[in-house]
């Protein structure tokens, strides 16, 4: 052992000690505190479960294993819709998952995963970044002793699968149809009969009938589901999410107690992230969408039509109306945060890139 | 001095004393590696020189000060457009600032950029992180010993300020406009007179009537330049710009005989900050357009007419044609990895992002 690895050890085994006396009982060994972080997804699922595992290395890598994050895939130590309680009864440090999981507990919190017809991942960035998002996201989670961070975005995720093309709303009505949170909730008040499934359970339900349709994400993780399989036509743009943003929740009092070098990793970490997810996605959904088209008959279409747009989008405004009304304050703030934010951000989306995006699309084929 | 910290900084004055001798000159001062990053941008500089600025506090604090930064804005050390050789040269080990700026060391360079008619910030991500960009990007700057990293991103770019509503390709006939690059070529193709002015020049220009128009950046820049004051016709979308990264770029030997602790915090803070400038930008370019239009009466225009917008994407693809065949091995490399990156992950932004963005700018009025 040399000098300077001599001493790191050392000071390591130093912090280590005095990290332990400061902090709340976490694992320490060799060295090293161990902080354990429960997902809400299945271990290796495409860009999100991948995206958790990936974090957790990174924040081990860039504190040279100060702070060593062991991960627990759904199921593993809690059910995946038990992960933000494992961290308040501090059965865990960490959290990866989707702040509207637990909309139960705060009603505001559906605004950091994504509404819909709300904003893309760029936009929520702005908000959270630059427009007060973070802070009354941290008064909501101030309430439960936890603090959380964005984490990743799927982007823009698909519209669903259907047994055919849609032809307006009459094509809705009484449809048996997988969708879940607000985005259910839009399709209910449209004619659909909206259900929630869990991932493993889709398939058979459509294969059976007992489902007529079924949204997920986007190609990336339902070619590995085998939706095309039973049903054919994709519609590949979903006003219910916009944007699937993710969250890393941790121990505030623990995250607060670690050294601030530590915290500055965390957080870097988190919005790195913050694209490396959204980048998976980007590269990813594409050539599984090719796959889809090229290799197994996949029909898409871009747009649901007109009628179910406008009606989707009025249902969407009353939800958002509904919740800032319900009488939880801190919704309220949120959203009227939430809405003020989009008002002013979305005026560079659709002014500026939307300009280029419809221009490129037109004129450039390369 | 307590226990902890008495033994926290005997290890990194061994840390540092270890990798003085490893390393090729740093300063090294009470137990701490400086190194100085020099950048393109003026001090303070909205959106970039503050990100640069930004970008190295973060990794200052995330190492806790074992590799420190200190950063040196355009003219400070040397002037901007020679801060890639500062680095080459090792008068600095980092500089901060956009590979097109380079394009004369190597063609490829200006697709780490942005191109005309090319990707959007997310789109480059994608092809960077995941679809080969950083692999042919690493083979350009290990020619020079050097290693670069996404380090932000403006998005898209707003299109110019002109004297008069442009009505077709007309218009520009002889127009003196300043637009630089890549860009400025596609618009000296059309027909307009190209020339390229420092930013601190442009405003003069405008008022002199030696310039008839002029490009720069977004509202958020423009708006401090006071363009509108001498100009009122504001096109809010550019095709020549579509996003401008920008990078950090590191003396490769160096980097490698750092920690790999410190090695990933500069990754991870570069890729945290490819999103917070996004951010920053798309947060407050929508704040400065609308003091622009409803405090000073600018007039906006989304899109550029037709026929120059079907003209420019013509001669966008035969510069990007020329550049893949101009004799330059790797600038062939790179544009061929670029254009199949394109066509595959437009895919995405075009079927799903514009779909939804579409949809929401039609109906959902909130």
């Amino acid at each position: 052992m040399n000098r300077r690895s001599f001493l790191r050890t050392t000071a390591l085994a130093g912090t280590a000690a005095a990290a332990a006396s400061t902090l709340a009982a976490p694992a320490v060994a060799q060295g090293r505190i161990t902080w354990r972080m429960v997902t809400t997804w299945p271990k290796n699922f495409p860009g999100l479960g991948v995206g958790a595992q990936r974090l957790a290395d990174r924040i081990t890598a860039a504190t040279d294993g100060q702070l060593t994050v062991q991960v627990f895939s759904a199921g593993e130590m809690v059910p995946a819709l038990q992960a933000l309680d494992a961290v308040i009864d501090q059965s865990a440090e960490m959290s990866h998952g989707a702040a509207y999981y637990w909309q139960n507990k705060s009603t505001g919190l559906s605004f950091f995963t994504g509404v819909p017809f709300g904003m893309t991942s760029r936009e929520l960035a702005a908000w959270v970044r630059y427009m007060g998002g973070q802070e009354v996201w941290d008064e909501i989670y101030d309430q439960f002793g936890l603090q959380g961070f964005l984490s990743g975005d799927t982007g823009t995720q698909c519209g669903g699968w259907f047994p055919n093309e849609l032809t307006g709303l009459e094509s809705i009505q009484g449809l048996r149809f997988r969708t879940p949170g607000l985005g259910g909730q839009v399709w209910q008040a449209l004619g659909a009969s909206v259900t929630n499934l869990a991932a493993g359970e889709i398939f058979a339900a459509l294969q059976s009938g007992a489902l007529d349709a079924a949204e997920f994400v986007g190609p990336y993780n339902d070619l590995a589901l085998g939706f095309h399989q039973v049903r054919k036509h994709y519609y590949t743009s979903s006003f219910t999410e916009p944007g699937l943003a993710t969250e890393l929740v941790v121990d505030k009092a623990k995250y607060s107690a670690l050294p601030a070098s530590i915290q500055s990793v965390i957080r870097d970490v988190c919005q790195a992230e913050y694209d490396q997810v959204a980048s998976d996605f980007y590269a990813n959904d594409p050539r599984a969408l090719s796959t889809l088209v090229n290799e197994h008959g996949v029909i898409t279409h871009r747009s649901f039509p007109d009628s179910i747009l406008e009606a989707a989008a009025k249902a969407a405004g009353d939800i958002l109306a509904r919740i800032r009304d319900g009488g939880d304050a801190l919704a309220k703030k949120t959203t009227e945060s939430y809405i003020a934010a989009l008002r002013t951000v979305r005026t560079r989306t659709e002014g500026t890139d939307e300009g280029f995006l419809v221009a490129r699309q037109k004129y450039f084929q390369i």
